[in-house]
């Protein structure tokens, strides 16, 4: 089975140039010029932007929280993504039952997965019992290719002070990442009861009892812990606040290592203005935790970009049903189920209203695929255009369309970018020397998804 | 009652100068120059420094810890204090049983405290059940004098974040001072266990159990609480590392207001080298908490010092028996009772040490009586030589002699500062214009100090 | 000759307390609470603010610049300061023709204050000729009580880096004060020709063409080269800018030592909107240099004063008449001469902003008074309201009344604060205990103050 | 004419893969895996390091000083580039006689280099006399393909303020790049006079008279002169001290742009400890400006490579002979001229210190390689490893020698890195396609450099 590409404008994350790319077996066999190559299936791509197929290392698909369930399965979820040029997905799965095993967790999901994925995937495991046993399994699931687990410091799994350092002990033994939701639990509790006492119910208000020293505190917090763990690999998702990239900025001068930071596009892109704009009831769309937050926040994360203190931009791609799920906060925000979609807006997102900012589609792409493919154990099979990684590409045109709810592939009832004008748009998206998407069209069927073992 | 003192060389925290002071009814009346007035009692200060009353707001004086009681009552630590050249302090008194009232516990102590006193003196209550009506009290308190409440971030009678923002928001509506300790509960906790259980017990191990970072994330904490309540008054004590000033100095640049820094001699004399360089069981001394640093912290609190950083030196005067108590620590140094004697050797080695460092004597009053007055609602009545305040002075010789137990007055067996050279040493200590230490002798019985009604 | 002042609510600069004040001979000889001692004159202030009398180390009286003269002279200019609460003026003389000694300019200002002047005085020199006899000198005046020297990195007598760190050396080891004009003059000079070329002559271009990094650079300049002579006394005049301040900061955070930072009131209340708010020949009355700057520098300044950052708030008097002189300009803002009038207005413009602001009238006395004297070898003798100290003082009433051309006492055609609503009246001023100034009165004559050997 | 290069470990700058590639033309053409081409030459890389032909942007070759000349000409200075892995110079060439123009001096150099190179070639124009037709020439030689000039704040053709700022406007213009040797002029001048009269005459007092305050005010004077022309592209080479890093560091988080920051391996290998460890005369090999510093120094110029803060990492080759020129300082250092060799040992010395200290190879190459290319308009024909690029390319060994004079390619008798203990070792070099350097053997004669016009 190969594939040459002709004429293509690669952007491989840190290089442009135009060139063919030869691939077989699923791998890049050659890059070159004028490649004159008999291939089983050939296309020109015409002068178009040729990238490493998108990698999203945040995505909550089939997401069971009890009374809600998060609406993209993983077919439709993955569906999504590639059609948003993401041909690699790395999801944190639910919490398993309490008392389960890592393992169950991570064998339940695989089930979950398995038949239904169109693109390759991996999971980040999810602790919320910490014990003998699971701490025991950080080394094992690692040695399985899961090397990388989540945690949360706020909700019912969450994790006290002291199992968040044991976690962080163990993982500087096996290597593991850890992944973060940093929020502090206590303080949001007494904010949405005081909200709810006074009748502060509507969408705005999950903004306003979220406030930045909620999230600030609770990676400042995290940083400390991975400092007594001697500096485990540690990574805040979706950082939203200047407060809390100051506290990554401040630990990264003063020398704390292997702290990764992400954040995702509706905290590059939108504001807290969206819980109002449009009333109340459109404000629920966007309930998701943490918040949207201000002007100053957004700039503080554009700039955290171009100064290298933001290491990813992931989608957290969570979505619910307006009309069916999120509707049910009509009277109080709290009921409304929080996350919202986005897994397949991420990559035109971003490169429109990053080169617009003027950054380069390379340090864009740093984001979007290098380093998550770097941080994940993933790298260079994955998020690299070099003789002998994966052959996954997307080649987008610089052609500009409106985003909007008809044109998307999610389950959901609406986009969280209604209305965005991309100046990309997906032509094609390759995934091991396979055409995956052409022309607006899938080719591909469930479960051609690989698992992906990482490092 | 009238008292002449002629030929000060007064420091009075902001100048010096000479001069004659006169007191009337306990007040300071005149100041001048050759003055020649008559009255009941008069001293010739002999061109010796006068100084206004220290002020220690930081002492643990019969303080119940269940296994343990701290073992100075209010009259041997008051007059271990009035010969220290302090002639008020600021007690934290002890946690009532669960359930009590704030109100309970502050009558208690001026049952333990009203007899026995021998200088001024007021308590800081100590917040360990958080209720409605214990928040309620908060104003009332206030209203009685008692403007300052403390409370601990580990130990039994911690309170978790939740509680924390509650009192902060109830402390910003009254106006009260929130002293907090604070370290890291459950972090310190797996690191202790984790010490058991590899047979590290010597004293060293207390400072290991509590890395620098255990204290700076809890401040850290403590701030963003204090934001999410619109800073009201945050004190935080004994503060003891590089890492906690640190945070407190980009606090304050960041524009967080209302925020306290206070640190103690043997922050700013001893290392952790005292655990070992005698051995083990002289290590059993210094076990208190939060533990003695390493060199750095101690210059980074002097340099504290210099720049304005650090408000307050307090002592956290708690002292144990060595032979009786802190030896029961010889085989684990969990079991010895935390808290080192101090309230003695606060100002001698503090101007002795501040001066050889090239601060001036003024600055130091700064730190030792001055904003401690200030800070806690008792300026200009105390910490002030000017007309109308309380005549409580302290005068001091410019002689060296050497600390050593011998020459102590607390009820303790060792002194924290054996062998410390002093180049202070207290002639008289004057409280409302009555002579109370006179060269050695104590001239005043149990029960003559006063509780102060703090603004 | 004695005088008792009864019934003062006294601001020391440090405290406040309220008491009467006994003088003899013209020092400070008691301070008490109803103090009965028969003197020579009795003032009853009325519980009206008695402070220190106010000391300006920036003035330039009788100054000749060749073309122009500054318009007050020794009699006019400290009437003037008298009534603005002022009893003590250090000036920055005029350089002396290329090659006289530093002793000669010294001399003929001796000559031209020594008569007229109506409060206390002093002169920093300034040196544009290095030289070894000119620096050898600098010991020689220190002796003489002229502790204090001055120095211009622009202008006709401007010194170029080699003279500089030369001067540098020289007060190192003499331990005089050098105080330094910042502005960066090769860059001015070009912008400003630069603006000539393009038409750019209404007086806003005064500004734009000395943009905020002249005077960064020059001060960061000036802090490197007395890093090079190891830190003699370095005394920035006439801080203007936000820019400015930070290198002041980021010095002393590195570790830089004796360095201190002046503003003036024109930085702290005014803004470069001056320049064209009345329209172009109204313009010019604030023809100055530095020029007036933004309001992000005026907030900046603020700030420095509430960090402790800025050390001193001087005046830079220089007065021209409008009419006659500033309107020179009127087709060229390069031909208007540089200098306002303000040597009235300083103290109680900043009390009436300052407090407006939330500062504490103790600390702006600090910054008024105490800090000046300390600086510049005047304290204790004077700044300090202690016993011992010269009795200058001045009683100020919380009355409001505005500031305009018609009651004030510069010879100048105009007020550069015309319309200011000030929140304090100036009662009396009392010079080494004898009243100079009595409700509006002036009460001595030409030649009454006194020159003061400073330290 | 093609080559084909088998089995080579490639690292780009970016990624590092396993290839083959195929050059035509002095181009890449294909990069793939198992290529089975036919070319004029073959080579086996043998799984050896293949890299970008190494860009070294800061040389002196044939340098005239007057006194004295820098003793590699353009055959032997390339030569002994090309054996130190570099197939680019950019060197900074001599002062033209005052009033020539640059187009004089770069005919000149055209001269000299074109009929000597054995490497590619540019030279950045040097800019002593500034007026208005040299201002004028910036937009002609940038269209020629000059893109860059360089200044002096020190030595004989030293530009004042005024005349930098006049540059840096026209350079805004013309999109030049302006590269500045950055000392204090004046106070360098008075410290060597001071140390001559005090017979100070030794090497070290080379370093003491070039305090790095010295080059933090110039560094930092040139940031804020940029701000005046709207921030022309700033290039400060040979940046040696922690105090000029942090200058660059702070401009640029306040939000100064198109700041280049150079160092050079002197700086980063080497202290001042060179100017005494064997004896005075050994020292005078050391001579250069700026001179070399401490250990914090040398440690701050590594963190500011893994910060991002240094973008290249250049040469600064200018020999001398020890015996016949250096030696002339015997009795005063003042007099030996200051330059060393380097431009041989830098990729060498580089990767084998940076690999020890953690760095990756490719972070290392982006200083060596990758920025030069991008700053000085020659990527991506140099520099990069993509498909159209120019088939530059060094293979290393990873074998261990030690660097000595008999080893080396210059003219000199020495080499500043004696002794150093090389973890790789050149193998071949290719310029364009062609093997110039094979196994130590050069297979190249002089003049078949070719000069390169520059965007």
């Amino acid at each position: 089975m190969s594939l040459l590409i002709k004429n293509a404008a690669v952007y491989d994350g840190f290089q442009s140039y135009k060139a063919d790319i030869y691939c077989e077996d699923g791998k890049i066999k050659e890059i070159g010029s004028k490649l004159e190559i008999e291939a089983d299936e050939k296309i020109d791509a015409d002068e178009n932007l040729l990238m490493p197929g998108g990698i999203d290392v945040h995505t909550h698909l089939d997401l069971d929280l009890g009374q809600y369930r998060s609406i993209d399965d993983w077919y439709q979820g993955t569906v999504a993504a590639a059609f948003g040029g993401t041909t690699t997905v790395v999801d944190h799965i639910a919490f398993g039952p309490r008392g389960c095993t890592l393992q169950s967790m991570i064998d339940t999901y695989h089930d979950i997965a398995g038949e239904k994925a169109v693109i390759d995937y991996s999971f980040h495991g999810v602790i919320q019992d910490v014990n003998e046993g699971t701490l025991k399994e950080l080394q094992k699931l690692k040695d399985e290719g899961i090397s990388s687990l989540k945690l949360y410091t706020t909700y019912g799994g969450m994790l006290d002070d002291e199992e968040i350092l044991k976690v962080l002990q163990a993982a500087k033994k096996s290597g593991t990442v850890i992944c973060v939701h940093c929020e502090n639990d206590g303080s949001i509790a007494l904010l949405r009861e005081e909200a709810g006492k006074e009748g502060h119910l509507t969408p705005i208000y999950h903004a306003k009892t979220r406030p930045n020293a909620t999230e600030a505190e609770a990676v400042n917090r995290l940083i400390y812990l991975s400092e007594l763990a001697d500096y485990p690999k540690l990574y805040i998702v979706h950082t939203s606040t200047q407060e809390a990239l100051n506290e990554i900025k401040e630990a990264r001068r003063r020398g704390v290592k292997n702290l990764y930071c992400e954040t995702c596009p509706q905290y590059l892109l939108l504001t807290e203005e969206k819980y109002t704009e449009k009333g109340d009831l459109e404000g629920l769309k966007y309930i998701m935790a943490p918040p949207l937050r201000q002007e100053k926040d957004k700039e503080a994360l554009w700039k955290g970009i171009a100064e290298g203190e933001v290491d990813v931009i992931a989608t957290d791609h969570c979505p619910f049903f307006f009309e069916r799920d999120k509707l049910n906060g009509k009277d109080d925000f709290r009921v409304a189920p929080g996350g919202v979609p986005g897994i397949e807006e991420r990559i035109e997102t971003i490169l429109t209203e990053g080169t617009k900012r003027g950054f380069s589609i390379n340090l864009l792409l740093q984001k979007l695929v290098v380093n998550p493919a770097k941080i994940f154990g993933l790298y260079p099979k994955k998020g690299s255009i070099s003789i002998g990684a994966d052959a996954d590409f997307v080649i987008y045109e610089k052609n500009s369309y409106t985003i909007s709810q008809e044109n998307r592939h999610s389950t959901c009832d609406y986009t969280t970018y209604e209305g965005f004008k991309s100046g990309f748009k997906l032509d094609k998206a390759i995934q091991r020397g396979k055409i995956i998407i052409d022309n607006g069209e899938l080719r591909v069927s469930a479960g051609t998804g690989k698992f992906l073992e990482r490092q």
